[in-house]
């Protein structure tokens, strides 16, 4: 496995670009989330509800998103974990992880609110990752 | 610490290994999960039942195991976190981390079915990682 | 991105770090894990409680923080993920990671106890990284 060093070497960027990026996220940092994927990516994160897509679109979406949360003292944290990576010829790396979304609230124990797997198509712009496109599926999936 | 970049390396490809051996299980592959298994392993993986051993009694064991979820519309989700790894002399890695088993049935909150810790020997044929062992013990062992 | 192999390389090292480290506290090693701070180390792990200072000091702190376990057939597990790392000019690692505390009690399902954000200052000491300091903030802290 000639490939390994750069491989494992992936791997921990990968891990660090998902702990930034929803670190980010958790923290209410909308617009710095949505500069985490490409200028024409595409994010499909609630069933049922069409993929946003460009950068500007992720944006707006995740805005209107938001709404819900702003009159509820929730503090949301999202686990990725379980990273499968599969780099590809052209570049792109595909990742399917698993994700907790950890919800608090005030006084009450942390809840599980949802177990999903995330589709990523991840690529390389400046040296730095992007998510070309990101589809959030929901457990359960049976 | 010269085994710093080596065991940095490995590190990075036990979590790989790990992540694609679960999400495999949790997928239902059972013959692709017992194959991430040597043809002499063991594997213990439920208090008070026998280890299966072998790789064919391996899947034979875990088809017989799975056969209490076939009616039940339920999705496993394994997270292995907290990897604790100590290569060995004979070029054998054991390694020690927790394990959560998330269940997730429609319509409900994704629970946590189980806290344990899984104590595995990893070893290396054709430069894949494989189990050479596996004991998972479950919280709480006080 | 001329720092990636190297950045790498220590993320691995951080989670390698923090796996031992928790799972030695979670064994009840509490000297242990006074040894993974630095001589002149500050701890700070829960709100309103003063901050413990010194190894001697964080042992002792922590001596006294488990006397409320002794009588509790409790096991408790700390998951650290979503690590984020940021070497320092000056040889130190900022380390932001999220942390959830699993409480197993027999007979129970286990319940996540708490989420947290774990803010620590890493160095090197003899190869090996230490804490510099430990702060954990509990969510929520909206």
């Amino acid at each position: 496995m000639s490939s390994t060093p750069a491989l494992a070497e992936l791997y921990a960027e990968v891990q660090l670009f998902y702990a930034r990026q929803m670190q980010g996220l958790d923290s209410g940092k909308l617009e710095a989330y949505a500069d985490t994927f490409t200028e024409d990516a595409e994010f499909s994160h609630t069933p049922g509800r069409e993929p946003a897509r460009t950068r500007a679109g992720i944006l707006a979406d995740l805005e209107d998103f938001h709404k819900r949360f702003e009159d509820d003292p929730l503090r949301r944290r999202h686990w990725f974990n379980m990273i499968d990576i599969d780099p590809q010829p052209d570049g792109t790396i595909i990742s399917v992880c698993y994700a907790l979304v950890v919800k608090i609230r005030p006084g009450k124990a942390p809840e599980i609110a949802a177990s999903c797997v995330v589709h990523d198509v991840l690529t390389r712009a400046g040296g730095e990752l992007l998510n070309k496109s990101r589809r959030v599926e929901y457990d359960p999936a049976l």
